[in-house]
């Protein structure tokens, strides 16, 4: 008998009927004997809905900086419809339920309405209702702070919750439910041929979820990391039964062959800021670094090059959406300490190749980048880390990188074909 | 400097305007120096809304029967929506205002889901933040029990919800706020000439809320007498400043007149059981109620007459939809203990006759019939308490009896004018 945690995302809930299949799943696991903890979402555009409303009321376009708390107060309203339906379902099914609201099942965050941080999950509620022979439903996204207030945890909130959960409770699986069939080595819709990763490191599959790809939010990948837990991500659209295994997030994946890459991602709405005729030495970067900082500037990728004359150039990327204030720091830069001028380069995607075999291994580096100079691909950036490398791309070539990058590591690539892909709904 | 507070009910914030409507009435009483606890229930259809959601996830047509507590968890998202939205209209009002769900206002209930009883009322938290100046916002229609687990009130729990905090703060006032002026001598859109009736006393009030005045719930009134709450209904579709006072429920309600009657009001869907040759003797009635109670028939009248021969009639009113069980338990009574026969008279509406002037008066009794006789309205039952007299009339002569009984007791009803009575939308 294992202890299994199940996450459900919002379009996994999003229907009556899809909350029925959900029920049917869980069941079927509960009459194998295993003990389940199912963390579950908002329906499908609940949250968007909820938010929308506080924009009407408030008339302001971000309502959450206004009034945090009770932004949470409202928001949380979506995971306790959907979980208190979830249970229901399941209880149509012949199985004992019952649902928790975070608060309840005692999973305990810092104060930081709106993007709260958990600091404990204790459960004892969770424990005693499993030590009874229930199916326990767990609110995601949500938590209580000390002070008894409710919190929410942010983007990703609902996979951190469960994985979370899984490590307090030391579940023997925690599994994703979404509507995909796991990780792809890219993104099918994008690169055909494509193909399904059937195991990954954590750390691994923090690169790839922060490059871009949208399977799990990277903050729940690092707690998996961080309390050894063992993440499987599958689709919640398959059949219970059909040869379905997703992809399996573990410390020691097993890897047919030694250099081996796990995927390709990619995002847009890049830039890149050059900034000309800064005074050279060693304090320069750091200012310009803490005047962006400072201005709310979020920094990727960052290079410096001499110009000569006692003088520097400085290469920066960051999101576009930051470029409004990016303009006025670099005004400012100009002035003080000084320079020469600065350009944008907008509309740049962000290409990763990730995989924990391309360490030490010069090769790679190459053999990418003549990968995008045969198909006349310019990169206007590049930053490698043990496990990765990343590019910046104009984003109207952001497809012919993709596939650029992925034909010419096709055999390294550690996927699997899968047969039916279903698309997401 | 007074501590207020106010109910709103799902009428009254049922859009993002009539919410933001909400927040500068709230304002404004604040600015003029109150301390206000804000009573809230979910917004327009919300709990119909969900309560269909239910429906379609279980296949049942009344799901909290086999989800009760499930059901509770659904239902109580509908005012942690509303909640949070008119804590943050208040907030763009410039006032402090904070929400709090019925478990964080400590709103003690015993463990009876979808229908619980509150046991009491710490409201800790809400005198906490009083004290710092902060509106404070309620949850209505929901609570904890000491288990933890979350309830809800059932019929009338906004209502209650606000008399039972007025009621454990010690309030100096607890306001009502829907969609209509207030309590009127009978129902403005059926009567011409209704008035609304300035004050009434907290029993006056139970009588006419049970006889279908929808105003307010007699649940949340019988806590304000046995608590000694003034209540004021009064419309939230009024202007601030418009002279608009409602009705004030009060223990002593100042009256103009020795004999005053302060409402006429009726409810349809009443039924007329007649129970023909059964035993005479003192257990007959009591054996046909037993029986009827057995079966989940409400009983509302109840009279006996002799038939000679050693039998005796009985004539029960009930409610049509439970007509089905009651034919069935008629059967059995006519087996054992034995009857001539039975016959049931549907479609009958319940016309009441409130005041508690008529204390002791029979001439209004034989007034009543009188006006009633006059316009040919045949009346199928009638019972009286000390400040109250019931008639079952047929459902089509409803209006007629109202009219009748309005026009006879015209300069007893203790009612005001209203210019311009708003519609409810």
């Amino acid at each position: 008998m294992a202890l299994v945690v199940q996450k459900y995302g919002g379009t996994s809930v999003g229907t009556p009927e899809r909350i029925r299949a959900v029920a049917r799943r869980v069941a079927a696991a509960r009459r194998r004997g295993d003990d389940l903890v199912v963390v579950v979402s908002a329906m499908g555009d609940t949250t968007d809905d909820l938010l929308a409303l506080a924009e009407q009321v408030t008339g302001r376009s971000a309502p959450g900086r206004e009034h945090p708390r009770e932004l949470d107060m409202l928001l949380t309203a979506g995971e306790r419809i959907s979980m208190a339906l979830v249970a229901m379902a399941i209880r149509e099914e012949g199985e004992e339920a019952l649902s928790f609201t975070g608060s309840q099942a005692a999973i305990i965050t810092d104060g930081t309405h709106t993007a709260a941080r958990i600091v404990e999950v204790r459960a004892d509620r969770v424990r005693e209702e499993l030590a009874r022979g229930r199916v326990v439903i767990v609110a995601g996204f949500q938590g209580v702070s000390r002070d008894r207030e409710i919190t929410t945890l942010g983007r990703g909130g609902s996979d951190t919750s469960a994985v979370a959960l899984a490590a307090a409770l030391r579940a023997d699986r925690c599994e994703i439910y979404t509507d995909v069939d796991g990780v792809f080595t890219a993104d099918p819709r994008r690169v055909p041929g494509a193909r399904l990763v059937p195991e990954v490191s954590h750390a691994e599959m923090i690169e790839l979820a922060a490059a871009g790809a949208q399977v799990m939010h990277p903050r729940a990948v690092e707690i998996g990391a961080r309390h050894g837990v063992d993440i499987r991500v599958l689709s919640s659209f398959r059949e219970e039964g059909e040869k379905a295994r997703g992809t399996l997030i573990t410390r020691n994946p097993r890897r047919m062959e030694e250099l081996a890459l796990t995927g390709i991602t990619s995002a847009r709405g890049h830039a890149k800021l050059l900034l000309r005729g800064l005074p050279a030495g060693m304090s320069t970067p750091t200012t310009v670094l803490a005047r962006l900082a400072g201005a709310g500037v979020p920094v990727d990728m960052i290079a410096e090059h001499p110009e000569g004359d006692g003088r520097i150039g400085l290469q920066v990327t960051t999101w576009e959406d930051a470029l409004p204030r990016a303009r006025e720091v670099m005004d400012e830069l100009m002035r003080d300490p000084g320079g020469t001028g600065w350009e944008v380069r907008e509309e740049l995607a962000r290409v990763a190749l990730v995989g924990s075999g391309m360490h030490g291994r010069p090769g790679v580096y190459a053999r990418a980048f003549r990968a995008l100079l045969d198909h006349q691909v310019e990169v206007h950036a590049v930053s490698t880390s043990a496990i990765s490398i990343t590019l910046l791309v104009p984003a109207e070539r952001e497809d012919d990188a993709l596939r650029a990058l992925h034909s010419v590591f096709e055999m390294e690539l550690v996927g699997e074909r899968v047969e039916n892909a279903p698309e997401a709904p």
